[in-house]
C-alpha cells in the first residue's frame, strides 16, 4: 500500500488518507434468527431470544450496541478510556439505541444518522478524524433491531401484517468497530485498513415504495460506485468484492443494470450483505436482510475474515440507506437513498498470502 | 491568533487545530413569532406564516433548510460545487427535514442527530474535516421547526394541549454555515475563527421530565465547559460570553448552579440563545426558546455578528441537546443530555478593534 505521496483530496468526491487508517478489532452481536443463518458461526454473539433479556425492543437494541463495543474493545485488549471520540447511530427516531446505549461509556459522542448506510458513515468519519491527528483511537458502533424497526416504520409486530417478496428483513444485530492510527494498537495486527472513501450524495429517482427499499437505494449505490471508480481511477476488476449493505435481491438487479447502462460491469464481483445474511428461501426474509446492523455484523464477521485470511485483497464496501420516515412515507414523499463507500485492504503481505 | 505550534490532540476531549478553521458565511431564516422577538431584525428572512408555501410541517422545515443554505452561498458567492461535504441534521425522526431540504444541493452529505446540540456537532466535524485537510470548503446546516417538533414529541398543534412553564418553545428557523481553510473564501473577509473543539459525552441525571428540558441538559452543558476549561487550561473570563443553545431560564440556574459547586462561575458571562431569541413575558414562550434551530439562527444572527464588530473577541459556544424520543419517554427513559463547545474567535485585529 504505497500511499506516502499522495495528497488526501482525491478527485469530485473522494479522499485517499496519505497514511491508511487501521481497523483494530470488531465485534458483532445478532439475533437469534441471524444466528441461524449461513453465517450463524461466524458471529461472536447470538443471543437466545430478540430481548437480550431487556423490557422492550428499544432497550434491546440499546444492550444489542453495548454488548458489542463491550466485545470488540475486550478482544482488542483496549479500555473504554482508550476511545478517543466514538461515533454511533442507528435507525431509531432520535436514535435512542445509540444514546441510551453508549451513554455507559462515557466517551465524547458523535451521533450520526444515514439510515442503512450509517455503519459507512461512521467508519467514513472516524478514519478522517484519526488520518486528520484528532484522535489516535476512535469506536464506531451501529444497530439495527427487527422488532424496533418494524414499529418504527411500519406497523407493530403484533398486528401481524403481511410483507410483499420485494421486502427485505431487518437484521437484529449490531457491530462495532475499532479504529486506530496505529497498525498495531489492539492485542493482534489490525483486522484490515482503511485506505479510501467516498463519502455519497442524496440520490432520489422519485420511487415511493416503502416495501421494496433495494430498488430507491439502488441509484445511490450506483452513483456512489461509479463516482468512486472514477475518483480513484479504478475498474470494478481493481476489487475482489464490491459490497453492497441491503439492496437485497431486487435492488441488486437495479444496480447491475444502472451501472451496466454506463459500462461498468460488476456482476462478476458484486456482493450484498442482506442477501449473504440470511438463506431466505428456508428463513423466509423475501428479498434479504436489511438495517444498519446487516452491513456491520457483516463486514465484522464475514468481510473482515476473508480480508484477514487474504482471500480478499482488497475490497469496496458501500451500504446504502433509504433516507425516509414513517411520517414522510404517510405524506407520500419519495424515498431518497444514500451510500457511502470505504475502500478496505488486505494486511497480509504477499508473502503471508501464500 | 497564535496556533501554530501547538499540538492539535488537547487534554481529555478537546482538539485546537493547528490553524484555524473559518466561518466564511452564514445565514438565517426564522419563522413569524422569531421575527417578532428581539432578535427579529437580524435574521436574514423572516417567513410570512410557517408553512412557508409548503403543505406540510416537515416539508416546511425542509424549506428553511433550503432557504438557508442558498441564502448563505449566495452571500458569499459560493456556487454549491464549492462545497466539498455537507454537514446537516435537525429533530425529526430519521432526519427528514435535512435528507428533503439538503438532497437538491447534490452535494456529499454526512448526517448528524445531536438533538439540539446538532449545530455544534456539524460545525465541530466540519471543522475537523478541513483542518485535517479533507476538504477546502464545507456547509453545515441545521434547523428546527416548532410545529412539526410538537408533532413528533408531544400532542399534534390541533390538540390544544397545555404547556407547564418550564417546557421551552421550538424555534422555526434554519441556519447554514459556510466553512473554510481560507480567511478569505467569501465575499468578504470570514466571519469569526474556529479555534478550539470540545465534543461532549452523554450526561444522564436520571431527570424524565420532557417538559422541563433546561434541567435535563444542563448538566451535559457543565460537563463539556468544565472539561473544554480544563484542556484549554482556561477560566471562564477567557471568554467574552459562554454560550449556551436552549438551556432557557430553568436550565440556567441549574447550569450555573452546577459549575459554581466546582468553583467555576460563569454567572458574569453566561448568555443562553434561547433566553435571547424571545420575550418569553410577551411572546408566552415560558422558559425560552428551544430545538437544533435555536442555537443555529442566533448564531449566524447575533453572535457572529458581535464577533464580526468586535465586541466580541472570543466566545465559547455550546449548544446542548436532550437524546430522548417519544418512544424513550412513553418507555419511561429518562432524558440523557450532550453538549459540544467550539471556540469562536473575532477576526478584528487589536487595531481594527479600536
Amino acid at each position: 500500500m504505497k500511499t506516502e505521496e499522495r495528497s488526501p483530496i482525491l478527485g469530485k468526491q473522494s479522499v485517499m488518507p496519505a497514511k491508511p487508517v487501521y481497523l483494530t478489532e470488531s465485534a458483532s452481536v445478532v439475533g437469534k434468527k441471524e444466528g441461524e443463518g449461513p453465517l450463524g458461526n461466524l458471529f461472536d454473539v447470538v443471543g437466545e431470544d430478540d430481548l437480550f433479556g431487556c423490557k422492550s425492543w428499544e432497550d434491546a437494541e440499546s444492550c444489542l450496541q453495548q454488548e458489542a463495543l463491550s466485545c470488540a474493545l475486550k478482544k482488542a485488549e483496549w479500555k473504554q478510556e482508550d476511545v478517543r471520540f466514538l461515533f454511533a447511530g442507528d435507525l431509531l427516531g432520535q436514535e435512542i439505541a445509540s444514546s441510551f446505549g453508549m451513554e455507559v461509556f462515557h466517551r465524547p459522542l458523535f451521533g450520526l444518522y444515514g439510515a442503512c448506510s450509517t455503519c459507512a458513515l461512521s467508519l467514513t468519519l472516524a478514519s478522517l478524524i484519526i488520518a486528520g491527528g484528532f484522535a489516535e483511537r476512535a469506536a464506531c458502533v451501529t444497530s439495527s433491531h427487527f422488532a424496533s424497526a418494524e414499529k418504527e416504520f411500519r406497523f407493530p409486530l403484533g398486528y401481524g401484517n403481511q410483507r410483499p417478496l420485494s421486502a427485505t428483513w431487518t437484521v437484529t444485530g449490531s457491530g462495532a468497530f475499532l479504529l486506530s492510527s496505529c497498525e498495531n494498537a489492539g492485542r493482534h495486527r489490525a483486522r484490515a485498513a482503511i485506505t479510501g472513501l467516498t463519502p455519497g450524495k442524496i440520490v432520489d429517482f422519485g420511487l415511493k415504495d416503502s416495501m421494496n427499499m433495494g430498488a430507491c437505494m439502488a441509484p445511490a449505490a450506483a452513483d456512489t460506485i461509479r463516482q468512486h471508480l472514477k475518483d480513484f481511477g479504478r475498474r470494478p476488476e481493481d476489487y475482489d468484492k464490491i459490497i453492497t449493505g441491503d439492496l437485497g435481491s431486487v435492488g441488486q438487479t437495479v444496480l447491475l443494470d444502472l451501472l451496466e447502462r454506463e459500462g461498468i460491469d460488476i456482476s462478476g464481483n458484486h456482493m450484498d450483505c442482506g442477501i449473504e445474511i440470511y438463506d431466505s428461501r428456508e428463513q423466509d426474509t423475501h428479498a434479504g436482510g436489511s438495517g444498519c446492523g446487516c452491513s456491520a455484523v457483516v463486514l465484522s464477521a464475514y468481510i473482515l475474515k476473508m480480508l484477514e485470511e487474504g482471500v480478499w485483497k482488497r475490497v469496496l464496501f458501500a451500504p446504502t440507506g433509504a433516507l425516509l420516515s414513517r411520517t414522510s412515507f404517510n405524506e407520500g414523499q419519495a424515498v431518497p437513498g444514500i451510500s457511502h463507500c470505504i475502500v478496505l485492504e488486505s494486511m497480509r503481505t504477499p508473502e503471508e498470502g501464500k
